[in-house]
């Protein structure tokens, strides 16, 4: 038995290679930190050959890519699909790489997807695949994707049906690195789910979202008045960003069942801020789910033939 | 006649200096952008004496700051004054520096406030002199002070007597510069209080705070769908900002009556945003406010011997 394609999901600094059959058998892997960041300069197809020769690919093998390498300033542009996206759209939609990029390799890169909602416009590049991926798994309703942009996604009858971003993540960098808060946060700095600071201010922002913007300076001024330590602010940070945006989502539709992806740092944070406000957490793992939504694209596009 | 003292706002990026007497009289002023971050490293002394000769100050005169002069990196710590604050507890904790900063000179500086409220810990230095400045013009009530860190301060019986700071200003600067909306935003760009994008965010924002973390991502996918320009897409990123701060503060205690400080660019925002809330507006002026305070101050201090 051989593979039948090597799947890729290639994100902004990562990238990840499977050589898989129809079967769902993984024959090898490979992985590395050339995302799309890096190859934007350094080039795309001598990291996607290098990666095929470590997993052990044969020659020719075909492969099929989702993330950040169908974006305008990636590899090639994919452009977005629309809602409501089932596996098959997303399939549809894939861009073949030409012979002066792909050479003589069939390579093809899946869309993100779009919500061409004028009062609510976002989009998604690599998460549409994983949320595929789950639909194929049997997952359904509400799943929430935490990361640099978190996404909120719902999965019905097997497509997705609407989603929205939050900047979560990037503005816990931006506020602890860049912002006057910086002063009052340690360079590094870890925090259990179970801290109490970062409990506390999980719950004070789960019950009041709007509260966020005018807590953020008294992070800084708490430390100056001696009231907590640098570690407490960080966690505390981190507990006002995420429960703003728990209680934000919970307040707009009671909590019920939700399915997250991710267990460990981020998710472990998520798990506990969903659960404090009420949610019953169903959690799976983003490899998994991406690798399972390549499958099912691919079994679409070479699979039938 | 000539000045009794010299009246110095001595901020971040910032020197204001007028030539004062002690029935308000103004003999002479001097400006520059010598702030305290260009002190730290250049010295404090001799922009001083530079701005004092500028304006034609006789020899010896003494000298008052405000402002972060005062701060733990500035001149020389001038340690946080407490709440309730009126100008003769100010003028009474002021920091005379000592002579071999001073030389034969007699210069002083007023601290800050402290809220030293575990609950709600929160710190000025610079916008106390300007309020208690407002206090002798009369000024009572509510008073927002927009800027990188606006402050919504109450006077009560000629004192502070608490306030809160929203680090709205700081925001918007580090997400259009720095965060992925940069990518959807106009290098420069002004837009008007009366801007349609401007102003529809606001009223989205004033009448639900907590939809603010959930709206940013949507700048930058609204210009990638082509729904909005770079231009709009600044003005509904400001909008969002202003009135997430003033719906919230609305949402507390019902508006009512307000003092504004401050009626150019961001002040005129704010003014749009305060009125679309539902306050009755007072405006003043900030440098005004600085002088009036150094001078209750310098009276308390020097006027009285």
């Amino acid at each position: 038995m051989t593979a039948d394609f090597a799947a890729v999901d290639w994100g902004t600094s990562s990238f990840r290679l499977w050589l898989m059959g129809f079967d769902g058998q993984v024959y090898g892997e490979s992985r590395g930190s050339e995302g799309m960041q890096h190859c934007t300069t350094a080039g795309f197809a001598p990291v996607l050959e290098d990666h095929l020769d470590r997993a052990g690919a044969a020659p020719g093998l075909r492969v099929l890519i989702c993330g950040m390498a169908g974006a305008r300033q990636g590899w090639v542009e994919a452009p977005y699909a629309d809602l409501p996206a089932p596996v098959t759209a997303l399939a549809a939609q894939a861009v073949q790489l030409a012979a002066d990029k792909a050479g003589d390799r069939e390579i093809r890169i899946l869309p993100g997807l779009a919500q061409r909602d004028p009062a609510a416009p976002d989009v998604m590049r690599g998460e549409e695949t994983q949320l595929l991926g789950m639909a194929r798994d049997g997952i359904e309703g509400l799943v929430c994707m935490p990361g640099t942009h978190c996404k909120w996604a719902r999965l019905e009858g097997g497509a997705v049906t609407g989603f929205k971003s939050y900047m979560t993540g990037e503005l816990f960098e931006l506020l602890r690195r860049q912002s006057i808060l910086r002063h009052a946060m340690p360079d590094e700095g870890r925090f259990a789910p179970d801290d109490p600071a970062f409990v506390a201010a999980l719950d004070q922002a789960i019950a009041d979202p709007a509260m966020l913007p005018g807590a953020l300076f008294g992070l800084r001024a708490g430390q100056l008045l001696d009231f907590s330590t640098r570690e407490q602010a960080l966690a505390r940070l981190s507990g006002l960003l995420i429960g703003a945006e728990v209680g934000r989502e919970a307040a707009l539709a009671a909590p019920a069942h939700i399915t997250l992806v991710g267990q460990e740092g981020l998710g472990a944070l998520y798990a506990a801020a969903l659960e404090r406000a009420g949610y019953a957490l169903n959690i799976t793992d983003a490899e998994t789910a991406s690798r399972q939504g390549l499958l099912a694209a691919a079994i679409e596009i070479w699979g039938k033939k």
